[in-house]
């Protein structure tokens, strides 16, 4: 099966969590809207899937994946379908829960992180809600990423009772990749403030560590599919929100 | 098997989207946080199963499901256990797909909901943001309600064509009771927009009408069981926010 992923092709953004699936899986997969326009690419694909009056499952917002005839969106949803099929998932119902539970924490998590910088409107530019930004990331900071990262870096420590280094059971699951790339994103976005909480996070490190060494995953993260950080998606550079 | 709710005994909050369903399935459950301290209740209920070291599947926040040995957390993630065991969720893939990804997207909804009022911060109280409030809920009245609103009345508009009236399929699930839920609340919260918004959105409107009609439902809301909305809520009544 030939899957193919439809999201704004210019940032990494909540689109980054199916592509590290996929690239880690070496699934069949387009990253449609990366294409020349000629070629049926460019975000005039996303429009066409999202207003088309007869798709009978429209998506909300990118990202979505076609697989066949299905049409499906919410990235916790993609991954929920793609886990067991790329081997990404547990196949028990009670680890399938779990996996999806810690998923839909990230899912949170990332909504937080992104409204750091857009507390008032996506809409908005960010420079029409700097000073609000800055209490909101203040927040962000001193409250927020320690609950967050120390919840994930307590659920390592459980499952490392049982000498594992990843979230569920005894293998890779697409949480782990999800939770690797929101270090790499606050690594990014938040340098100051990581430097000073990595200390007291050494399993979400390791973890993070491991994967980036993950041969397919080092490919991808060395070619040009991978789209670098910039000032557009969720994780974003702004040194006056990073103090 | 008899369901064990834990969530917040003074709000409907997230937790409320799970009491809907368990309430329309006539389930057997207790909320476990409404009863007396001495009888195991109370928010001590609820700490110590998030603070248990011994909790294998700990939650990062309520509400949270515990059903027999099990423990499952995140709102959308206990209606996708929940749903096919109460007959409010199609046993196929693809439908139990759709119904999630409406589900996630009310997730999405709800959060923007509450960060109107809250838009700098959950720790904060209102009366220090609401400057931020104000600028926040001009955008989420003027743009994200119609825009989610819209999708979920031309969701019901797809399926309509064969002469259903719910969101998935032939029959109620439980997203049709959050989708209830929300208008509920955002009547509450916005009487002046829902009032302007409405007109557009009759199937949304029959819906919920049609839900609070369901017997169950009915008796639901009639009884003490129910929470009256408050201002500790998601749904929040501030008249300056809603103008």
């Amino acid at each position: 099966m030939r899957y193919e992923l439809f999201y704004w092709p210019t940032i990494q953004g909540r689109g980054e969590f199916v592509r590290l699936a996929l690239e880690d899986a070496g699934a069949d997969y387009v990253d449609v809207a990366r294409l020349p326009e000629g070629s049926g690419g460019g975000e005039a694909a996303l429009l066409r899937w999202m207003d088309a009056p007869a798709v009978g499952h429209p998506p909300f917002a990118p990202p979505f994946l076609k697989a066949g005839r299905r049409l499906i969106a919410q990235t916790a949803n993609i991954l929920l379908f793609l886990g067991p099929r790329l081997g990404l998932a547990p196949r028990d119902e009670t680890g399938a829960l779990w996996t999806h539970q810690l998923q839909l924490t990230i899912t949170d998590f990332v909504a937080e992180i992104h409204d750091a910088h857009h507390p008032i409107a996506g809409s908005l530019y960010y420079e029409n809600q700097r000073d609000e930004a800055k209490r909101r990331s203040a927040t962000l900071r001193r409250e927020r990423l320690p609950k967050f990262l120390g919840y994930f870096e307590r659920a390592l420590a459980d499952n490392a009772r049982g000498r594992q280094r990843c979230l569920v059971g005894t293998a890779t699951t697409y949480v782990d990749l999800s939770l690797f790339q929101v270090i790499e994103g606050l690594r990014y976005a938040f340098p100051r403030t990581l430097r000073r909480l990595e200390a007291s996070l050494p399993l979400c490190v390791a973890l993070h560590d491991r994967l980036a060494e993950r041969p397919r995953i080092a490919a991808y993260l060395a070619s040009t599919r991978r789209i670098p950080f910039n000032n557009d998606g969720i994780f974003r550079r702004y040194p006056e929100l990073d103090v």
